[in-house]
């Protein structure tokens, strides 16, 4: 990264942190110089950057001023209430009935799991598909089917070790897709009837997992911001038999929170402490917005207790289906299950990806995906500004491209999400992200589309969707 | 398929059968012309086609007569005992000591599960894969995830319907190849601890998904030409709560075998009676060597009993892993289980392979594939009559590229295993197909790869070591 671009994160970081306020005037070239400790030209840089990205404009012959858009309108939502001790989960019937209403592609997808495809370099993968596989040995079709790509766990090792973790290259298994990877690591560490701690709200599929694998949830409430909250987790890991916990501890879905570092280290002292497993759910890291990623808590993984799963699905290539999990102690288990079960990942999509990850200038592409993500969650707080009731909560995650609505009590999102979709517009509605169908007045919505007028109407229309209970 | 490749088919099953003896004279082209109402010229260009599968050969001034190498020299193997009545599974830590063994590529290859990748249009395949991932809607990398690649699926209902069966396009789930199929087909329909009828010996990822999924098996042993035995699996079906069956109803991997078809109707009345499903594993189906391919008990499914698993990895495109099951009834459990596991297989994958099925040459293609798998199985025969015992016993499919061999009664398979291994030859044990480990003097040995003077030195080793005992 320039060091233009690292000092527009770094104020970009400010403004979403509310240490600059909307309105407030950006300090001038000379002082900022002189404060990061860089050339006049840089901070004329960073800041045509930082105009770029929407977060800052010009005002004639005084500066630059933080932007309205760019701080917060609407108010945070509050951590959810403390839940029972464990749930049989009983979901999965709801989560169908309404992604089977996402199909329509018609529909403004603002209930959609996934960001719009057109955010992605299909092209520039499909050049890498087109060469390997014509130039792929035929042995390879059968060998990498067992070991994995050799080049593409290569290249994910590079990528943990450029962030600081350490891994060894056989604690690596390629699945397809890290639901996959997710599903296996729960299967490796549990028997039907067991604990697992997830978070509430959690993402849906965690929900629909543990029910096929008849496993009872610890639902561990989740601060808006700061992630899953340890007090509750250290009091269950006391109390309970838990026999893994299944967390997203950075980007959260569907708050977008992130566990702070010195959280995370917590985390897995209490792990550590209960001898608990860890599959830690990563598949948002890439798409941070601030000057740096998250850490994972696989990094202070000295026990080989984290199972840490990704994927390029997110970031980079879309159904693919290539994701991976480095297992620990567990890498093993995992890898024969995989083989009991889909046996591997396409091989033609491994070599793609390992070939787009040596030659088609990944980071360049996350940096243009993030800032559109970016730019897309600025357009649609100020557009939720615009049309939702002041009494609205949001979210205002550091990354990804979801935003969780906390609207007025009276707002039943079940019927919210029926309402919307007879008007052409799908949202998420927040019992699907809670085994005990919680926040009823709750949604996730998706702003990984182009922001456009269509986009803008629909948020009207859902304003007076809203407005009308 | 033409005339004379119809007419070569049919006189290649009379040799098969015995119907033609070794060393007997094939009709003249008169005869032969008078009896199957075909031009001379025809006739010719059959036996043309038969001398070049190496099954006639030209005597000068006297004709055409039946080959040595085409008739069975070694005997056919006994059906297996009688089993108990169910069994606990725990075969998966020997099957994976044997799997681990494989992965040196300088080992000739008799242990193997995969035919030679050689024998793959993979460069027609590459080509229909550059083209579709270039032109292909950025949408679709995400539409055709939830329901599966359109052409794809229209291709395989087509070849469905083509070869007599009858399916509505929605009992279809593509899959992460047919071993996810089988997996979640299995989970359809299970709970842990009940019993599923298998094969006796049974294909070892059969054993090793029961033992995963805490399934307890009822062994039905098999007749190494025909198939599951129906009087034991009635029997079993009226004394035992049987919750499914999982059968390999044509060329049955270890044994080739095939249910003749009065045995399928009887098996459907069976499963109809009892209401047990079936889970119809035919992965082989297109590597039948004879004139037509086996028709799937699915054919007969008026209830949607039967969910029918196949997969190009065998007959088109290995490593691709795109599978699919016909599911009947079972099919919107079976596409849901699928999007709470691994949600697709790979997208780019599925295109290329509906775009080869539809201007690939397919069909040219399987001819080139069954004919080599003949000859290399002719090859293979031969050579065990050469140097294996006389007391040791063989299976002559019509199809696939697996043989099994008994061999006499002191061989044990497992000992041999180690000792072919030290020797850079691999097997398959016995055991490995058996969830009480029978089969201790058994083995399969795959001659998927071309015949060549590595495969018989290796034979005459194997004769060597199995003398030893």
């Amino acid at each position: 990264m320039k060091r233009y671009e690292q000092l527009a994160d770094e104020i970009a970081l400010m403004i979403r942190t509310g240490v600059l306020k909307a309105g407030e005037k950006v300090p001038s070239v000379r002082t900022a110089s002189r404060t990061f400790v860089v050339s006049p030209s840089t901070v004329f840089q960073a800041y045509y950057l930082l105009e770029d990205r929407g977060l800052i404009q010009a005002r004639p012959r005084s500066g630059y001023f933080v932007r309205e858009l760019a701080t917060r309108a609407l108010s945070e939502p509050a951590i959810g209430p403390r839940q029972a001790d464990s749930t049989e989960v009983d979901v999965s019937e709801l989560v169908f009935s309404v992604l089977g209403s996402l199909k329509d592609p018609n529909t403004v997808p603002f209930g959609s799991a996934f960001p719009s495809p057109d955010l992605y370099p299909l092209q520039r993968l499909a050049r890498s598909m087109a060469r390997t596989v014509r130039d792929m040995p035929p042995q390879a079709v059968i060998a990498d089917m067992t070991a994995g790509n050799p080049d593409l766990r290569r290249q994910i090792a590079l990528r943990y070790m450029i962030s600081g973790v350490h891994l060894a290259m056989d604690e690596l298994v390629i699945t397809n897709g890290a639901l996959e990877a997710l599903n296996l690591c729960l299967q490796s560490v549990t028997q039907p009837g067991d604990l697992v701690a997830i978070e509430s709200p959690a993402f849906y599929a965690t929900l629909q997992v543990l029910e096929r694998l008849k496993l009872k949830a610890v639902e561990i409430p989740v601060h808006p911001r700061e992630g899953v909250d340890l007090n509750t987790l250290a009091d269950r890991l006391q109390r309970l038999p838990i026999k893994a916990c299944w967390f997203m501890s950075s980007l959260q879905n569907p708050l977008g929170a992130s566990l702070p570092a010195a959280a995370k280290e917590a985390l897995y002292g209490l792990l550590r402490q209960h001898q608990v497993p860890l599959i830690e759910d990563d598949v948002y890291s890439e798409l941070h917005y601030g000057p740096q990623p998250q850490q994972p808590v696989k990094r202070l993984d000295r026990d080989g207790l984290v199972m840490h799963c990704g994927s390029f699905s997110k970031s980079l290539a879309p159904g693919y289906r290539v994701g991976w999990v480095a297992a620990g102690q567990f890498a093993q288990t995992i890898s024969r299950l995989k083989l009991m079960t889909t046996i591997s990942p396409s091989v033609p999509a491994q070599a793609a990806i390992a070939d787009y990850l040596q030659h088609g200038g990944y980071d360049r592409h996350l940096r243009k995906l993030r800032h559109n993500l970016e730019m897309q969650q600025s357009a649609m707080l100020a557009s939720a500004a615009r049309h939702f009731p002041e009494a609205t909560r949001v979210t205002r995650p550091d990354g990804g491209y979801f935003l969780w609505f906390e609207f007025p009590r009276q707002v039943d999102s079940l019927q919210l999400f029926q309402l919307a979709l007879a008007q052409g517009i799908s949202i998420a509605p927040g019992p699907i992200f809670s085994a005990t169908r919680g926040f009823a007045h709750c949604a996730r919505l998706n702003h990984g589309h182009p922001w456009d007028k269509r986009s803008e109407d629909a948020m009207a229309m859902l304003g007076r969707i809203v407005d009308s209970f």
